[in-house]
């Protein structure tokens, strides 16, 4: 009798070879990295003699689980911010907190934290995209998961790398250190055709060429990418990387919710290989892609969980689960996508896709050994039926968990023992990735508490502490004050009309301050040769966002205020996004007419607002402000205040305190 | 300091109270069957002295879950018959199999194998719809499960009632037997309007008003049963039983898929609670239930796992994370239905849509002790977050699964400590289980084997042997025939002229044969006094289903053939139910005019077609049949036919031996 060291023996082997056989109670042999055997318990017993024999009654015996897409470092961010919008969870919250905390260590921890999930749900194989993917793949390959591991390339700067010729640069060396290792396939990994230059796609492309190395990216996930493609380059994303020759490499392409049929027949003739993420596409409201249309083109199409960031866990049991619901669902056709299908989809098409089916992805003689037995036991899969092969389909799809999976090898290794972890020291690294999350929470928790900070998390705004005295005054006849200022020994700096929408964002806690969203549509006007201004001509709007710290008030004897210290920047976001990034407890938004002179009275700069409020219709007003830099400073300019409202015929005793947000 | 019987002290305790109060380190104290304190966990230290202190840190204490939609026998057939049509699914596997083995045992044992599932996975509270409702009572009430039980009424004979008179009289012994009990809730269930007669509706809800029981039913679950309530009743199924005076009773309904704008605020204005399940609504594609209208007009909707036959499991993590999900991805809104709203409508909200949110769905003071503590030490719920009590939700809804469930109290008394169920014997009910099911199994597979069997499943077919002897030969010209034919001395019985499109399920098992769907549209012709044939003037289609045996040929000597064995029933269902119930290996179809002369020739019953193949155009043919009852029977017909064909002038030569479906 031929010796093995392993026979998984007396389960259910679900094989998902060609054939797609079942043995109701079957057994598999296991020689080193190989599996050697698989068919009915007593044939593999009459031929083989083993080392040891694992009783697997009342357990499936499966080809591991492959997960297609992921980002595993992630699971330190794990449930950090959720139910928010792509832009604000990725620019609020990811990229800042990405930005100050992602470094090797945070790669090493974050990468054995998933480890330690994936084997747990019976994952042996992963494909990653992060940073410091030579971190990542130390991990990995010490914990003895096979993945397939893609440096993420990008057009900014990212945490590993300042531009991306650097990034490039160490995804070579990284390719080279690691290619013809025995569970680590290196691959490069631009992150999304929107977040690449065209020099870095091809680039990224001849890396992959030269080396023959998988090429790993990010397509269509998003209604806006695709639209924002079209818009730029007259093609949707796939269309212009394949012009681009990117498709000569072996992709593999995370998501393609919103893929067009011309696409799917490109991607099937180019042989890329698709990885679904429903979980992801449904949590960020990206869509549900068109997996029946894309496996009927002919593209192979795994299923990813995605990062942790966005799922929030690594479960393959319950991705399989939503992949196999979600199509009966949204083609009303409970007949689409059946169990095996789905299943096929985690195992063997999910290795085609990742161009490994010739070494993983069922369990046939020669293949390596990457198995997960699944025990059946429990009361939710009780009972059993055994009308046909698809019984055992819809029990590993609809009903298990991942708590059922109870042992895990991965090239004939031992990676799970009875739900024991053998090559990683669990407790060590969840006390390890909660360290780094304390760390991760207290920079959030801080930034939360100053709107200041959470501004200048978002980035692209310039720190300046001003000041301003300001006066405001309820005017009945504007045209008679503006007739006053004309007539006015000061020298006119400029003229505008603009009609202002300001939003303002207010919270109970009034140390919180407020924060102002600005659309200001100036009217360009026309000066001809004398100076003298023509009719409006055309609306140029501006956004920008002002923080208005906590008021500090301070009256001077002529009642003008000094008011508080603001901080302002483009806003470079939507309103939307600003609204469910701060989330305010309160909102009010003010409609205005302005006319603002610009003037230079007594050698200092005032700006004079002629407002007529139309929300609320609060009727016109007169303004006068300064910027101020010092009390002293502050002093002199109430004082000019009070000389300039006296010149334009206004009573002093009808100035008013407060913002028109107050009224 | 007062006394009490446990306190659950350190976790973090979700208290799910009016103000979302959440203590990171928290306790919870329990006297009796009731919660007697909630608040930070030295406060209730301080204040109470426990028999027992129970440990909680690194858990989360919550309000155990509530299953507000379940058919809790069904995990009896779990996974038996998955990704089928709903009609497929319920009339040609649910209901056969019902049919046979339903009774008080089989509810029995499927109760306690859902109990032992729903304890283990944090369930305290679920509402039921079956059959034998006080064997379900017996065996919830005696694991200690809470639940709100509803005796199934329906137009037609149920398993355990020859008509709804008997169900109802059933369900009047049955909820006095029950009223007032500690943990059961009896309750009238209705199915469904498209399953009830307007008496049945009338009388169910005056049985729950004389009562002041909940009425349970389904609402708008499919598209085409909104379009067949318009059609038979002008109005939609809502507007229909409410015009008979059902939402006057505690209305509690299952799905409400497909309502309506002016539904949703009839449901509101009558309190009628929902409860919504994601799962078995994409399973049995019926569509994405409005969750967010419903709720936004007022209507308390809890969350349900709907029947194992169509989830497969009870577990209400998986159901709380599809039901968060799924707004957002169908909203394109990733901010919809977010973890905090998800997480009440499975615990407070769906106790308002039970209308038991005085009793349950909260952890507050005076309320009763259903509660769940949940691990939060596992790999995918690390790191934990605290930056608000939003992160907490989040681990719940996105991350954390029935597995991580450790401890589960109902009504004060511990269900499960460690993961180990201690009010029923699970190895025993599991055994019990997998017996049932093995003779399920058997009976399933045995008919399964056998098409005749499948068909006799379906109900309708009226058994009967009957044998035809035939001949069939190409004729160039069919008028020629047909004038020899109105010439010999033959009494014409009648004639008949069809179009015929015959869909043959064929199977690669030659000992299967085959089914013929047959659409058979007979064109009806006046005749005159004479009898003279006159022109056609409609068509009356006919569907029939018939079942060829296995051929078992015999060819006599002037080459006419005995045929088959065939089963004839009329086609109650549509081609494409008897497809995806057959599952054939190939299909074939076949359409032809028939103009079919019935015969009498030496007192024997003949028919004698004359076809015009068009699918496929194989050409013109005469047919002449007979059924026949014995060999000696079929040996005289087939020297008759022999005349026949000799007094037709046909060449015998050219007699061929295959049928149709076989050019």
């Amino acid at each position: 009798m031929a010796k093995v060291d392993v026979i998984l023996r007396g389960g259910v082997v679900v094989t998902m070879n060609p054939a797609f056989d079942v043995w109701q109670k079957g057994a598999v042999a296991v020689r080193g990295r190989e599996i050697v055997a698989v068919g009915p318990a007593e044939e593999i017993s009459a031929a083989y003699e083993a080392a040891e024999v694992l009783d697997c009654t009342g357990q499936a015996v499966i080809p591991g689980l492959i997960n297609a897409h992921t980002h595993v470092p992630m699971s330190l961010l794990r449930g950090m911010a959720d139910d928010l919008r792509l832009d604000v969870w990725l620019l609020g919250y990811m990229m800042p907190v990405e930005r100050e905390f992602v470094g090797p260590e945070y790669c090493r921890v974050g990468t054995l934290l998933s480890c330690a999930e994936m084997i747990r749900s019976g994952t042996t194989c992963f494909c990653d995209m992060y940073y410091f993917e030579d971190e990542v793949a130390q991990a990995t390959a010490g914990v003895g998961l096979r993945a397939i591991l893609g440096e993420t390339i990008l057009k900014f700067p990212s945490p590993d790398a300042a531009s991306y010729d650097e990034s490039l640069a160490y995804c070579r060396d990284f390719i080279e250190r690691w290619r013809g290792h025995e569970l680590i396939v290196p691959a490069v990994a631009p992150h999304a055709a929107y977040t690449s230059t065209v020099e870095m796609l091809q680039q990224s492309a001849a890396l992959a060429r030269q080396y023959d190395v998988p090429l790993l990216t990010h397509f269509s996930e998003t209604a806006e990418e695709v639209e924002e493609s079209r818009r730029l380059h007259g093609q949707t994303p796939v269309e212009y990387v394949n012009g681009l020759g990117l498709l000569e490499a072996r992709v593999i392409a995370a998501h393609c919710v919103h893929v067009t049929e011309p696409e799917m027949r490109l991607l099937a003739r180019k042989r890329v290989g698709v990885s679904h993420n429903p979980t992801s596409n449904l949590k960020l409201a990206s869509g549900v892609a068109p997996v029946l249309r894309l496996r009927q083109a002919g593209v192979a199409v795994g299923i990813g969980t995605d990062g942790p960031g966005s799922n929030n866990d690594q479960d393959m049991f319950e991705e399989m689960r939503l992949a196999a619901l979600l199509p009966k669902g949204v083609s009303y056709n409970p007949m689409a996508l059946p169990a095996r299908d789905t299943f096929a989809m985690a195992t063997i098409e999910g290795a085609r896709a990742l161009k490994l089916d010739w070494l993983i992805g069922s369990l046939e003689p020669g293949k390596r050994a990457d198995i997960a037995v699944v025990d059946l036991q429990g009361p939710h899969l009780t009972p059993r039926f055994a009308l046909g092969p698809g019984n055992i389909y819809s029990q590993l799809v609809y009903a298990a968990k991942a708590s059922d999976v109870r042992h895990v090898l991965v090239n004939g290794r031992f990676l799970m023992r009875e739900r024991q972890l053998l090559t990683l020291d669990e407790a060590a690294v969840l006390a390890e990735a909660q360290r780094i999350a304390e760390r991760i929470n207290d920079f959030v928790y801080h930034r939360e508490q100053s709107l200041l900070d959470k501004l200048v998390a978002l980035g692209g705004l310039q720190r300046e502490e001003t000041y301003e005295i300001q006066v405001k005054v309820p005017i009945a006849d504007l045209l008679a004050v503006e007739q006053r200022l004309s007539e006015l020994d000061v020298e006119l700096l400029k003229r505008s009309t603009r009609q202002q929408f300001d939003t303002y964002f207010l919270f109970d806690d009034p140390q919180k301050g407020s924060v102002r969203y600005r659309e200001d549509n100036v009217l360009l006007e026309r000066s001809d040769e004398m100076g003298r201004l023509g009719p409006a001509l055309d609306v140029a709007p501006e956004y920008d966002l002002t923080l208005l710290g906590p008021t500090r008030e301070r009256e001077y004897e002529n009642s003008v205020i000094l008011s508080r210290s603001r901080f302002t920047s483009p806003a470079a976001h939507s309103l939307r996004f600003y609204r469910e990034y701060f989330q305010p407890d309160h909102i009010k938004e003010i409609v205005k007419w302005r006319t603002r002179y610009r003037i230079l009275y007594q050698g200092e700069e005032f700006a004079i607002n002629l407002d007529k409020l139309s929300r609320p219709a609060a009727g016109t007003f007169l303004e006068i402000k300064s910027r101020t830099w010092s009390q002293a400073d502050a002093l002199k300019k109430a004082g000019l205040i009070g000389e300039l409202l006296e010149l334009l015929g206004v009573e002093r005793q009808r100035i008013i305190r407060g913002e028109y947000v107050t009224f």
